[in-house]
């Protein structure tokens, strides 16, 4: 199940809001398309949303270019697209990556502007894949974080999936290497409310692809790690600072806790385009606050008195003291991350 | 708002899970609908239970007296409508313990077997009417603990409030007190999955009664603690050992972790009647386990695939070592909860 394709004409998105009860596709036309898809979550996770923006970036471009003008009108046009696609979502920086990136060629592209195109199409390309190869060597090194037994229970929180990425997942990447390698018992997913991605699409892809998986509340994990039920937590990330902290889906952080509490290994699981090397710690990391209603409603049904106050953050940090290890594309980081992760960036700068 | 309620002939219970969208009233004339009502959480929290189950065994009694037959017969059938009811739930001990309070009175009655009903009566209203006193005791005892400022911000999970008692609650009704007080700034109000008693029933008795309330998902507890919104958790219970554990809604003791984390007082506030005296350590107490469905959906809305493997316990036990008091109606508890619960315990039997 691929949750993000490019047709050549068209940015093919399946509509996770629609997940599991019916499998719908956008076919956008106009990048606007994209930027109302990822606002409204129809498509979301961190890798996943920087690889609809560099999409989104072709039809933005092929508008500017189509209305005519000078080169630099054009790309003056397009830039500004370019800017509103970047604030659709604050906290997940992969976004600002791939928006950069994508920018970055723009700039330094020396040719006509009749050949931008294929450029771009290239480079959208090219982080696409990217992203299906990196999750696959982060899988190959959460793995070895799993090799001593054959029946690990590991709990996630969100989706960090293949529905998450264009791959096979980051946190759900390195689980289904583990069930490859016949040492997965069992998947605990927190249904991470409000908006349920735990239940509608992790439970939905795990269960697809016949991985065992225990559905739960989230107020349920506390109970599980309890009973003895978790031997691993393992997330995927939305941002994570030079220090190691990380901003993750809302309840990340609670878990983050009860495993420290439970002396369980929390692990993060995120690629190179995750890291926002310019920010030192978590308390600096824009913290998106959603729709109200998203909480006086569950699914449609309205589950609150309609007129009280709500709390609705997207996002919390888990600061770095909580996290055991960050498996990336590169290897695991470990504490300190302040080493390791200035390691990471300066392999990758080479 | 009355929970529950006795007019002579029926037994009226508020249909709980309508709420909030409709007020609906059940007028139970049968004991098996008091069954289904408590089985159903038609009502729900541990107090309110037990007044429901007193209320019930009238009309279990006036269906064994009519269909006539000796005094053992009229008794033998009604101990059996008894056992019946005690079933209904496993945690609440308060359910047992009202249920046991009738049965003495029965066992220790030497009258005539029609002189039975109006005693039944009068100690099903007693229990009622002393829920409603213990509730006022508890939350002068409670206020004592809010004291140092004039804008507490209070977290708590489920519904520990009128509609879990006969009277204004057990923590919502110190919540209440604090805010007679004028010491109150928030309550925060965890939505408590899967039921969602702390949206439909917290949050709207609070917003009914003018005291500001902000609803959260049970994810949020973490980060709201995190940011400094909260200065104190206070929850109900369902069964608390001699040794201080205590059973309450799933989810509180993730809550109480949590607070431990950021050194935020956790209080539990019960009457006496949710002490289990015979009961050691927390590790015994059984944990209902309830239908998946109630998990897979929300009012009927799918949420998940419907085939997968669910966990769904009605409760946790919170260890009293993460419990920094208890507030009953004689006073407030201490640890060594061994010590001060034993001392409760002598105090009442006298």
């Amino acid at each position: 199940m691929k949750s993000i394709e490019w047709n050549g004409t068209e940015v093919i998105i399946l509509d996770q809001t629609k997940l599991p009860t019916s499998v719908e596709y956008l076919h956008c036309t106009d990048w606007r398309q994209v930027a109302e898809a990822i606002k409204m979550l129809r498509i979301r996770g961190a890798p996943a949303i920087g690889v609809s923006a560099a999409y989104g970036l072709i039809l933005a471009f092929r508008e500017s270019f189509h209305r005519g003008g000078s080169s630099v009108e054009i790309l003056t046009e397009f830039r500004a697209f370019a800017e509103t696609l970047r604030q659709t979502r604050p906290t997940a920086v992969n976004l600002m990556w791939a928006i950069d990136r994508v920018l970055q060629v723009v700039d330094t592209f020396t040719g006509e502007i009749n050949e931008l195109d294929e450029i771009l199409v290239k480079e959208a390309i090219a982080i696409d894949t990217e992203d299906v190869a990196l999750n696959v060597s982060m899988a190959k090194h959460g793995a070895t974080l799993f090799q001593d037994k054959e029946n690990y229970r590991i709990l996630t929180h969100c989706n960090a999936g293949a529905l998450a990425t264009a791959g096979i997942g980051t946190a759900l990447g390195v689980i289904r290497e583990v069930h490859a390698q016949g040492r997965l018992e069992r998947v605990y997913a927190d249904e991470t409310r409000p908006l349920l991605q735990g239940s509608r699409l992790t439970a939905f892809e795990l269960h697809q692809d016949g991985i065992p998986v225990t559905l739960q509340t989230d107020n349920m994990a506390g109970y599980a790690m309890q009973q003895g039920l978790i031997d691993a937590v393992i997330v995927g990330a939305d941002r994570i600072t030079l220090e190691g902290d990380v901003a993750n889906k809302i309840g990340t952080y609670s878990v983050a806790v009860l495993a420290k509490h439970h002396n369980i290994p929390f692990y993060v699981a995120a690629p190179y385009s995750t890291f926002d090397f310019s920010m030192e710690t978590g308390n600096n990391i824009p913290i998106e606050m959603r729709n109200p209603q998203e909480v006086l409603q569950f699914q449609g049904v309205p589950s609150a008195p309609q007129d009280i106050e709500v709390l609705n953050p997207a996002f919390d940090v888990t600061p770095h003291e909580l996290v055991t290890a960050i498996i990336t594309e590169e290897g695991v980081l470990r504490p300190p991350f302040i080493d390791s992760i200035r390691g990471l960036q300066e392999k990758k700068m080479k």
